[in-house]
Parts: structure tokens; sequence; C-alpha cells
């Protein structure tokens, strides 16, 4: 009755050619080929696979016919890595004319082959059997083979991962987001699940998207009461009439010691009455529209029984953790509503944020420092021929960026310092369109001056005047400053904010309070200073970009599957 | 000016005991203290540790003072294991009594020793130097060291991390989602992120939050207008009247061939009177209430100009991904907005959903097989403690049921074949709940009999009549069932369901009309159809399914750190 479990032997055969995994556990591709970059990426190119049998599967990239017809080269791409694999079909094992479109899917079966010398390729692909066509008609398909901007690829997110960019964008993205929990993992951080769905307003910074079932539970209503028109005052009065004769009737049979079974079918004639009745009200309760109360949404009736938000951060969240777990990390959505129609902001985007207990500011830095260049050691060590794609394609300087990461100690500099230095610059006639002042926020211009001009290495900025930073980060002794750090790399400017968060319960009522915000909302918040307070400090990278600085792409649009912006949620 | 950089000498001496983490990277812990459990889970349990001088931090599970007050033990936890470690403090160190009350947080040094003979530990800390308290009314604090329910526990999200057993769960359920990438990884699969805010619908299913500003947007102008009421009628007439005015006067003085000075004097006040005009026009417009146009909401004026919700998949998003770089998997939240008072159902889950292209049904399976075998493999190699913590207070047999799935073959029947067996069993008066006959969805109850009754392990149902299943489901030669897969554990019962996707155009084209479906919102689906079309599957499991199914815990609101369900979401 069973058929074969796992591993099943053919799969298992398939799976010598996947042997650049290093897990010791099953090694099966759950699939009917193998990956070209099993195939490409040996170090002899894979050359010394030439004469076995495999099958591949993948789309088109270009194809030609040659011979007079008699055969087809295709370039093949799976998606595994950046190049193609060459495909060479004849007439004779099938209908070249469709083969050769852009983006037709093939799944074959051949002999892999060094090909003649004097040729690009280490190795070829001679097809055999071809075991699925999924055809393209090139006069409809919204991808030709010209180059396309990316701007243009944005109408088509369901099929821009065809392209050579956006795959390698998508590998690039998949390398950091393992890296990010590799390294945690390794450093004995938890990985925590803070919500999306949220009652707290991590910065009082609203700009919030609001999640509701009011406006759809209101059209629910709406259609119900157009089938369904709600009672009339008369039809209620009539109801109540009812109640009120067929209690009567109880009453009279009870007075006149009726029979039990006369009593007993009266007082159900009552109860069906009663029923009927109330019935009736509830209806005549349904009201069009978002139900309201004392001039506002009530959102009592709403389905968290009060109003809720997606998440901007989950900070405060994951602060209730590292309270209790010491080291953790949550990595996941956020969203911000804001009306931004910039090439650096999304209304969705991931962020990873680590938090740590028993540990101050200079923790927070050495750990964002270490982090910073595990990724870009990472990128060094497994996507080097899509980082290879992107210096040729986008930003020559990405692979000696990244290199220059992992390998130099980070300047760290006070914000003092900071402004100390920029004022300098502007001595000697450096031009900023923001002013140079003790207490200012930084602009991105300055930062990007620090880290591109001044220093040309990453810097990290710390302890900001408090005026410009969030209540939860902690007061330095001089009580001007806060324990909060930025990490400026060049190309993006900020890539990572942090802080030591404020332990000390006085002094941070004191700030709530200070900055005009309430305090009950952030009760929950205040009793992890209450109750057990230890030391802790966190930061936050915005993981996109991260992505613009080690590609070098312009546009965050690029780098995340499905951008959200105003007016834009496609799929 | 600068400051060391990581990492720093001070770390790398601490980084010695952290050693059980194989990474070829820095080890710095980031963190004044070492974890416990570098010390508790080594093989002699601490004790070749002995005399060495280590700072830990953690908070306090039960103290008590001994020796008329003259000493106290501590058992500290610091989240890193389920284990304590014994912690001795002298009176002449600090003051013993804020140290022994439950939940206090100590950041303190020493040496670890072998404790005396005929003790349980194997190693215990005589501190030296306490560097934090944090300290805990205990009249106050609301986890007492008595035993409290997780029903209990569920009013403080934001201390519930700090019990042995939801801290046992956050281990759990981190090794699990590290388990998760792996395992993808290993085996060539790219992560992609799907998105969280989304304008399609996956199974046309209903019950989505919505994603709005309209509400905060409509409050806004609200605000606004009680502050700066509308102009009248009376003001528009006004100003239109000074247009008219102003523009006579230009008409005049042109006629009058005045000078340019004057001229352009007057065409100034005119302009300045018809953007007056122009202002209150608009500032006229802006209406109280949700935008409505033709009687309905106007999307047009939502944040993405249309109608947005929380994806209730990603399933749909990332075939296009899978249709281009042919091996991916998506791991995110996901949203269903019924109103489910059970302890199986969240509002705010976690999926994790692969996908692979040039694969069939039987690879489908293939893989869920191995992926839950992983899972199960991964928990028996890194938490073992924890689950001993689990087998012992929640569940005698789930160590016993993760090697059981780890180690047999999943039985793999039809959905017919299952129907066979439910009604055989029926003969031999097995009671069920729901009817059994051909063209039912199992119930619970079914699923569960198979598994743990008949079969007694795992057991993957394929094969199911198209009636029941969603429109992408491949139809089978028999034009009656479709290509789909469950699997079925003890415990919990559908653990996993999946599906091979009909890649055939015709084919899923009449699937959504039959269904009665409209095809607008389903174009670039059917694109993916359309243009290179691929065999492809995949399946979905639900996470904190599988966190009940590996540790016996009964209600699904205590295996995801912040759950959401009617009326409730917290923080």
């Amino acid at each position: 009755m069973a058929e074969d479990s796992v591993p099943p032997v053919d799969q298992m055969a398939l799976a010598t050619l996947n042997d650049d995994v290093s897990t010791p556990f099953v090694k099966a591709q759950f699939s009917d080929r193998v990956l070209i970059r099993t195939i490409l990426s040996r170090p002899d190119g894979g050359a010394s696979l030439a004469g076995q049998t495999v099958k591949v599967g993948g789309w088109v990239k270009t194809g030609r016919e040659q011979g007079k017809g008699s055969f087809a080269f295709l370039e093949l791409n799976d998606g595994s890595c950046p190049a193609n694999l060459q495909v060479i079909v004849d007439a004779a094992v099938a209908p070249l004319g469709q083969l050769v479109q852009t983006g037709t899917c093939v799944h074959v079966e051949g002999l892999l082959k060094v090909p003649p010398e004097g040729t690009k390729q280490r190795v070829e692909l001679r097809v055999e059997k071809v075991h699925h066509v999924g055809p393209v008609d090139p006069a409809k398909y919204p991808l030709p083979k010209t180059r396309l901007t990316l701007e243009f690829l944005r109408d088509f997110v369901h099929f821009r991962p065809r392209t050579n960019t956006i795959s390698a964008v998508a590998r690039i993205r998949n390398a950091l987001a393992y890296a990010t929990h590799t390294f945690f993992q390794n450093h004995g951080f938890l990985y925590i699940h803070t919500p999306i769905i949220t009652t707290s307003d991590c910065e009082g910074a609203g700009e919030m998207f609001q999640v509701t079932t009011l406006i759809s539970d209101a059209e629910k209503v709406e259609k119900e009461l157009i089938k369904n028109p709600p009672p009339s005052e008369a039809d209620i009065e009539a109801a109540k009439a009812l109640v009120k004769e067929k209690g009567g009737a109880v009453a009279q049979l009870k007075s006149a010691k009726a029979s039990k079974g006369e009593i007993t079918a009266s007082v159900a004639e009552l109860n069906k009455a009663k029923e009927n009745l109330s019935r009736l009200e509830e209806r005549s309760k349904l009201k069009p529209g978002i139900p309201q109360k004392d001039g506002k949404i009530d959102y009592s009736q709403d389905f968290f029984a009060r109003q809720a938000f997606l998440t901007v951060s989950g900070q405060l969240q994951v602060e209730t953790y590292a309270c209790a777990v010491s080291s953790v990390y949550t990595f996941g959505p956020t969203f911000r509503a804001e009306h931004s129609h910039t090439s650096r902001h999304l209304a969705e985007f991931w962020m990873v944020e680590p938090e740590i207990a028993f540990a101050d500011l200079k923790d927070d830095m050495n750990c964002a420092e270490a982090y910073v260049k595990f990724l870009c050691q990472w990128l060094l060590d497994n996507c080097i021929d899509d980082m290879e794609f992107m210096a040729k394609n986008f930003d020559k300087g990405c692979i000696d960026r990244l290199r220059m990461v992992a390998s130099t100690p980070f300047e760290r500099i006070s914000y003092t310092e900071a402004i100390k230095l920029l004022e300098e610059a502007v001595k000697k006639d450096k031009k900023f369109e923001n002013k140079v002042e003790w207490g200012i926020d930084l602009a991105s211009e300055h930062e990007r001056f620090l880290t591109e001009v001044l220093f040309k290495k990453p810097v990290i900025v710390h302890d900001y005047p408090k005026g410009i930073k969030a209540f939860y980060m902690r007061l330095n002794d001089d009580m001007k400053t806060v324990a909060a750090m930025d990490v400026l790399v060049p190309k993006v400017g900020e890539l990572i904010g942090g802080s030591q968060r404020e332990e000390r319960y006085e002094v941070i009522e004191k700030r709530i309070l200070d900055m005009g915000l309430p305090l009950e909302p952030y009760e929950w918040y205040l009793d992890l200073r209450r109750y057990g307070t230890v030391k802790h400090c966190g930061f936050g990278l915005g993981f996109e970009r991260m992505i613009l600085f080690a590609t070098g792409i312009d546009n965050i649009r690029d780098v995340i599957p499905f951008p959200r912006y105003p007016g834009r949620a496609d799929l």
C-alpha cells in the first residue's frame, strides 16, 4: 500500500552531483534534475563531469538555431547561479523552433561533454531526451531578450526574478538572511518572533498602518440589511404585544389550574414569542457603517477589541525576552505608512534587531561591527559570482567595499567629536546644505562625508544629544547625551542604529514624562525596570539597506521581492 | 580618538568558555558574562571548569539564606538552558535580603568550584563580587515562586519568558526555526520574503485583515476641521467676487495702457485672489469620514490606492520565484481574521512554505518527509535538555515521538484507500462524529485515527477529491482527484498540506471559472502558465503546530511569544 519513503534511490543517485553542501543529512534535491550550480561552480567549471548523464531544468536565456536548423544552442539558467549552462539539442530530438525562444522552460536529459576548444564553456550538455517544454510566444512575452531597466521591471514583479539582476539580488538577499541567522545562532542568541500586529506604538511616531475588520464587518452588515431589511418600529411593537398576549394566556391557564399539558404548551408559545422579539430587537440594532460610540469609532467591536497597527519595530517587545533569556534577536517585517516616494523608503521592509542583556554600549558596538563584518565576509565566501555580476553591471567598487569593511576596524567617534570634525570641514570650505552645530540630527550628507570622505571606512558615532533620540536610550552621566550609536558605511550612510537601554526605573519614567508621552501604554515596558531590571542594549539593521550597500543597486524597490510603497502593492 | 574595535581582548578571553559553537568566526559573546549553558552543558556538568573565575548574569529562580544569614544560595537562570547555576553569596560580599527574592536580576563574578559531595550540582559559583542587582518587591511581583498555570501566564506576556516552560518553548522554537533554514539552505533552496501586505486573496477565502490608512487620515481631517472650520458658501462667493474684481482691474489697466509696474502689481493681486479661492475650494472639499465614491468606500485614496490585506499565505507569490529560480521557500507570518476561540487557532501565526520547480507530488512528499524528520532529529541533537523538561512536565511520550518520527518511514496512502480503511473501522464499530464516505474532507478525528491508532506513525494521504481542494492543485488523469497531500502526525493530526500545482494553462483557467472565481485577480498567476510554464509543487507547514507536536503543549497560545486572537493583542 505504501510507496517508497525518502530518500528514493533515483534521487540519491542524482544527489551525488549536489555534494557542494556540507551537511551530514539527507542530500536528495527533491526534484527530477540537478542544480546547474552544482555543475558549473566546481573548481574545474564542471569539466570533470564530462561523460555523465544528467537531467537539468531551467529557462532559456538565449537560443539560436545553427547548421541550417539541424541543431540549436540554448543558454539555460535555473536560478541556482548567475552562469548559464550551454545546452545543444539536435533537430532529431525535438522541434527546435519553440525551444530557442527566450523565456521557454525546458526540462532535459543528456550527456555532459567537454566542448570544442576555443569556447568559453568548460562543459556543455548534449540533449538526448526532452522531458518537458513550457513554451513562450515571443510576440506576447513581456520580457524580451533586450536589456530592460529596473524601473520597467517593477511593473512585472511576477516575471522579474527571471532576469539576471533580480535573481542575483535574490541569491544575495538569501545569503545575507542565512548569514544573519548563522551569526546570531553561533553567538548564543535566540531568534524571537515579535508580533506583526501590535497595540503598542514603539516610538510614539504615528505613521502606522491600521489593521482592522471593522470595514469588512460593516460591509457585511450593509449587504445583510439590503437582503433582509431591519424590522420597523411597528414590527417590534407587534412582537411585544404578542409576548404580552401569550404571557396573559399563561397566567390565565395557571390561575384556572389548567392541565400540565395545556400550561406547558402555552409556555412554549410564550417562549417562542419572546425569542422572536429578542431576534427582532437584536436586528433593529444593526446599523450600516462603522460602529460608533460617543462620537468616536467603537474599537471595542474591532477584532482585537481595541485599535491595532502593523509594527514599526520589534525592539520594545523583544526586550521582554532579553530581560528573561538574555541574548535574543528578531528578524521580520516592519512597516511605515509614510508617503515617501524616495529610493530609500518602503512601506514594508525587513529589520534585524538583536538585544543583549548584561551588556553596555561598547558591547553593542562590538556586536554591530562583528555582525556587519560577518555579513561582508559571508558574501565574499558564498556569493562571489553574484558579486562579480554586480561589480560588472552596477557598482565597480562593491567587492572592494566588502573586503574593506570585512577587514578594517571601524572608526569610533563620539557625536561631539563628529560635530567638531564637520565644523572643521566647513571652515575649510566644505559646503553642507544643513547647518552643522551641536544638537542637530546628523543629515545624510554629514554621515556620508564622515564615512566616505573623512575616514574612508565605516564609522560608529556614539553618545548623541538626548534631545534628538528616543526615550528608551540610556541617559549618560553628563545629563546631556544618551548612550546611542549609529553605524555609518560608505554608499548608504546609516546602516545601523542602536543604543544601551535605560534600565533605571526613575530615570526612564521621567524621560517618558519629559517627552510629553503618556505612561499608561508603557506600563509593561516599565515593569521590566520595576522587577529584576538589567543593563541591556541592542540595535536595528535595515535589511534592505544592507543589500543596497552590498550590491550597489540604487533603488530599494529593486532589492525586495515585492516592494510596497505609496500607490503600489502588486500581487 | 577611536576606541578599540572588535574583538576586544577581554571578550575574547571570556569567549574561551563559549566554545560549544562550531563557527570559524569571531566568538565574542558581546556581553560582560558567560552563558550558563556553556558551563553546565559540558559533558562533565562543568566540573572541569572548577578553579576558573567567571562573570555570569541571570534571574534568581529561588534563593534562601542559610547559616543564620551568613550566606545565601541562589538558583540562577539566564535563559540559555533549562538548568540553573547554583550560586553562593556570603553576607560579607553583599546584603543577602534582596538577592534571594525570586525574579531578582544579578550580575556577579566569582570562582567556579566543585560542591561538597552528596549534592546534585557538579559545579557551583562562589561569588566574589556583585556587579549589579535588579531587585524585586515580592509583594508586587506578578510571578511568585509557586507554580502558575499557562492560562494565568497569558495575562503577563512580558514576564512569562522568565518561567521554565515559556523559556524552554522559546529555545525549542528557536531551534526549529534555525533547523528550518538549515534544512532548506542545505538543499539549495533560496529563502524568499513574500509580502505581508497583499492585494491578492490567495484562496478566495475572505476572513482577511484589512490594512488601511483611511481611518487615521479621516481622523486627521476631522481634527483639522474642528480647529479650522471649512469655508462657508458665502466665504467662497466672496472669494470669487474678489477674483472677478481683481480681474476687472487688470483688464482696465491693460486697456488703459497703464505702466508695466502698475499692471504687474495688479496681476500679482489677481493671482493672490485666485490662490486664495482655490485654497478655499480645496478646503471646502474636505469632508469628515472615510472618503466615498458612488456609495462605496473610495479606496483610490487609501495608501496603496486600492484595498489591501494581510497575507493568508505566501504560496502564490513564492510560485513566481519557483518559476524563475526553481527551489525556494518562504518562512514568515500569516494571518486569519477568524473568530475562532479554539486552542488550535491564532490570528497571527508563522508558516514555512517551500516551492520546488521540476518536481511532482512524489518529490513533494519526499521533501515534506525529509524536512519533518530533520526537525525531529535536530531537536534530539540540540535541545534534549528542553525536551526532557517537556517530557517531565507536559507529555511523557514527546521524546519517543520525536525518535519514532525521525527514524520511521512515513506511511503513504491515497485518499481513496484512507476512506476504505475508515469505512472498515466503522464496520468494526469504531464511532466517528462525522460521516465517512468518499468525497468528505477528512475531519481531525479521522486524521488522528489514521496516524495514532491505525498506523501509529506519520501518514501521508494523497490524491484528494478535487471538490474539497483549492483551484491551483493539479488535476489527476481520473478527472476526479487532484495531486494534493497532507502529512498527518500523532498528537496534532494535519501538520503539512501540499500539492503539485496545476501547470497547464487551459486546465487551471477552467478550474478557476468552474469554481466561480473571477479571472482578473489571477492574471499574473496565469501568466506563469502562459509563459515558460513548469511542473512544480510545494507545501505549507504550520510552524506553531510543529511546536505543539514537538512539545506536547496543548494550547497554541503558549507556543508563540505574543499570541493574537479575538479580543487580544497584548503589547
